[in-house]
């Protein structure tokens, strides 16, 4: 399999379904795009997916160009692998996490992009943003109260790869998710998305371009 | 199971998973929400929704409350009723393009809202619209020619669900594919959608309002 990224620093989108493989162990190949090159980018993109965007997951011909597509593909690829819970109904909550976060949380999407490079700072949120980190807050609480953690659903799933670009932005931009109604279990949470090998691999690679 | 919606001339995200419930013939009640009313909407869906978002479904005490979440919930519930397609790969595809409207399409969304109590007329779009509708109209073209249709993965699925919306943007505003790369196959795909019984009992329902 080959996974077409963008520039580690800065894509979320990527980071994503790269978790998922990392955590699968399955090998695949890793061919880079670099992003915010304009017209370059464009068509080194639009070369490798459909809809012209970052990630695509190539497996022989099949060529599949949506993020949690790609982590819904390899969930049913790999069945024991854990990466939703077996559980139906903490499965459909991880499901509606998930897909909230693929769809939604934009205004803290486009005020606080994923920076890796970048110091952590604290910066003047929108209230529109703080919304969304309280909302966020309240999300990851009532799923490890409900699956008694370590991760959202238990053990990790394809719900902490799509919560973990958000992590790295509390952290930039100096979150502390104390201020948003969290008694310690979500900051827990948010910490230790960003210690996870995977997640660590990334980073190390992101630092490195 | 009940299923909370918004008001049904306007709430794309709630008609997705409404098509998919009655599509299943599964007997389900109907709350229906009125959107754009401040401060009574907002605390009428937060009542119902942990995201303060129609839809949500409630299957006893559990409430999913994401549009996408709940049609594979719906999907893993009656597998047998063909909401996703047998073949993987197309399976794939179809997670895919329905994960790119789940998350993308900003522009469609924005400039041409759903509104299906609005007399057809043609506007003038946005190029980054209009972007959108050549990635749409590609992307139908593509996925029938590979499967066949009559719908995009052959039978009626979830990925149907989720462009019926689309299908009413581009009747109420007036946009020919013709116009946007379609030698027919789409536009006689997005007139086939509207002409389901299912998209035509919740039409009938938007008109009462």
């Amino acid at each position: 399999m080959e996974l077409v990224i963008g520039t580690k620093k800065w894509s979320t989108w990527s980071l994503r379904p790269w978790l998922v493989l990392k955590r699968l162990g399955v090998p695949f190949t890793e061919t880079l795009v670099a992003l915010r090159q304009a017209e370059i980018t464009a068509a080194a993109l639009a070369q490798s997916s459909p809809s012209a965007l970052a990630p695509a997951l190539k497996d022989g011909d099949l060529v599949i160009w949506d993020s949690l597509a790609i982590c819904e593909y390899l969930a049913e690829m790999y069945p024991d692998a854990g990466l939703w819970p077996a559980d139906a109904a903490l499965r459909a909550l991880g499901r509606a996490a998930t897909a909230e976060m693929h769809s939604g949380f934009t205004a803290l999407r486009s005020e606080c992009p994923m920076a890796l490079d970048e110091t952590p700072r604290t910066v003047e949120l929108s209230e529109a943003t703080r919304k969304n980190v309280r909302r966020i807050t309240a999300l990851w609480n009532d799923l490890l109260a409900r699956s008694g953690g370590p991760f959202l659903l238990g053990d990790w799933s394809i719900a902490d790869a799509f919560y973990t670009p958000v992590a790295t932005r509390f952290r930039t931009y100096g979150i502390a998710l104390s201020a948003y109604g969290d008694a310690g279990a979500a900051q827990a949470y948010c910490d230790r998305l960003l210690q996870t090998p995977e997640y660590l691999a990334w980073e190390r690679g992101a630092l490195a371009e």
